[in-house]
């Protein structure tokens, strides 16, 4: 009945509507992956759809470095845009909320809600800053895994996420595998290698050498912005294809249209990486952008095995990896190692890699190629 | 007699030996594109091997971004390291100074010896700064058109320039038809698009948002080494191939055997980046970076024409146009416009793409694929 009323929700407008965050909190403390035992932790979380009796249409999507859980709807009528995975979450979306239960949490670490850096330190009243401990993608894993046994799922229909959510995907599915049975990484990879590392180093540096970062501790001061804008211009081109980039922007110039001789922003693409850097700034703490980034570049899928074909043996999930051919952050060769140590693994795994000139970014914006790709494969069960 | 006794010495070093840089300086000023007239200009500028009796065996080597006039040989016996292009320089390579007199000077709007933002203002007895005009490519040209006056030089044998020193090659044989009779751009461009000035501009953009970059007047205060670190780090990463970075660092740390759960450098990577930012900021000057990357941005072989064939028609020149295969920065299609163009325009074009996998720098770095093909290409005349 309710799903009735949903399909007919849908035909009209095909979105979950208004949507709240809600919090789940755990004095116990988490063992990190540094031996660290942290807590107490706050997750924010967003659910659409509802969960069934038997507790088996649950569908976690895993969120990427600047991502939050607000993945879907609106939180008031009035806001201009929707959660960043709108396109893909709705009845009769690819994460069907007529069918499927969706959750999305904040990890640890960010800032968007869940305990991170910019939270307050219970033990001083002040925000941790570098007291924080530094997490690991599978930190964030097991804190979504609480998650999870709170809202009393044993056995998620699907994870699936993008590039870092990637990650978290992959060690779900390796490292929790009880848990999952679809798992679906886009656009990502098993591991940082050098020049993914080396992008992630100079934003990092750009923050920690702004001298309004302070080691760290800038709250209740002006916040390191230029390193913060900085950081987020260069981890923007890494989203995007050159190509994406020239038919876009070009030469063009913003506001005239001749050259005018000058150093300040004059192209339409310097004037897009300004507002980029700036509208991040606004919406994100320096400090998790140091440890999200640290997170990305630590991780392992392999780690704590032989191998990554060991470490799918471990898996039980069924695979469906999809790359883009213009990304060049986790270009499709990486993907393709994934699927070939899933084959040796002798794990189930469909592959995808899907034509998209727009770079890494496609995993948001392509959602009109992924749609029947990704409800097929979570209604093939 | 000369020629014998440096091939004796070439079988023996092969290297141009102790060198030292010359200034030339015009009180008259130049007309800038920008339509100022700026004065005075000093050139620093080095020459190895000899000018003949006919003056007709000058071969201009053109540098790039981070270049300067001392292509070859050290300054003192003592130097660690040679001038930037020396593999190529000397009796018996590429550029034979048996055969060929071969000078280099630094660009207008450098920091390594010709004027420019840091040079000392006349008017002022201060530094430039911001007060510094805007230079272009073409002014940069011009300003060595007079150094090639002042040396007697009506017409180069040839002149020779990767990356921003191929963009400076393509505007003598176009706008100063009369004066080079082989040009040979290397791993170069006719304009730049949306990505390269995206990158420059990230670079630009950390730079003037240190606090201690103060509007371009920190000279007698500390420089703004932070941004300009960030700058040369992002400029770095696009010099280098991702493979060449894989192969050399993958995720190799640099101190430890395992990680430490820090946001500091760790990775070898990290390290080998923060050497480049480093150093760089001992050698170059953050307002010269500035100009010249704007230099850059600004530069289109076409200007002034209808297209780039119709500029190219106005050249006299025989080109070698040399590109490398894991160049992302000026990808070998960039190479390949050019030579289309030129093709269509009439002109006599030789073009090698060559196989590399070190990136951009390959054109610094690939002396051993390069003097065959310069050596021949020189000589055929």
């Amino acid at each position: 009945m309710l799903a009735a009323l949903n399909r007919e929700r849908s035909s009209i407008k095909g979105d979950v509507g208004i949507v709240q965050t809600q919090y789940a909190s755990w004095d116990a403390p988490l063992r990190l992956r540094s031996g660290v035992e942290f807590g107490p932790i706050t997750l924010a979380y967003e659910t659409y759809g509802w969960l069934n009796s038997r507790r088996d249409n649950a569908i976690l999507v895993m969120h990427a470095l600047s991502g939050d859980a607000h993945v879907a709807g609106r939180h008031h009528a009035s806001d201009r845009k929707p959660g960043w995975w709108d396109a893909m979450i709705g009845p009769g979306r690819a994460l069907d909320t007529t069918r499927y239960f969706v959750i999305c949490a904040n990890v640890i670490g960010g800032c968007r809600g869940s305990t991170g850096p910019s939270s307050i330190d219970p033990r001083t009243d002040r925000p941790y800053g570098l007291r924080f401990p530094v997490v690991t993608i599978p930190d964030m894993v097991a804190a979504q895994a609480r998650l999870l046994d709170r809202l009393g799922i044993d056995t998620l229909h699907a994870a699936i996420g993008g590039s870092m959510g990637g990650m978290q995907v992959l060690e779900l599915a390796i490292n929790h595998p009880e848990r999952v049975r679809l798992a679906i990484p886009l656009a990502t990879t098993a591991r940082h290698g050098a020049q993914q590392i080396a992008f992630n180093h100079i934003g990092r540096q750009a923050i920690m050498r702004d001298p309004r970062w302070r080691g760290g501790d800038y709250y209740g001061h002006e916040p390191p912005v230029a390193g913060l804008a900085t950081a987020r211009m260069v981890g923007h081109m890494t989203y995007l294809s050159e190509e994406r980039l020239q038919r876009r922007f070009g030469r063009g110039l913003q506001w005239t249209d001749a050259i005018s001789f000058k150093l300040e922003t004059e192209f339409a693409v310097e004037s897009y990486l300004d507002y980029q850097g700036e509208s991040f700034v606004n919406r994100f703490d320096a400090n998790s952008y140091l440890y999200i980034t640290r997170a990305l570049d630590y991780f392992d899928a392999a780690d704590g095995y032989e191998s990554l074909v060991d470490a799918f043996r471990n898996a039980r999930a069924r695979f469906l990896v999809a790359s883009f051919t213009s990304d060049w952050l986790y270009p499709a060769r990486e993907s393709e190692e994934l699927v070939a140590a899933l084959r040796i693994a002798r794990r189930e795994v469909t592959y995808v890699e899907l034509p998209s000139i727009v770079g890494h970014d496609a995993f948001l914006l392509e959602h009109e190629r992924l749609t029947p790709i990704v409800s097929e494969f979570l209604a093939e069960m």
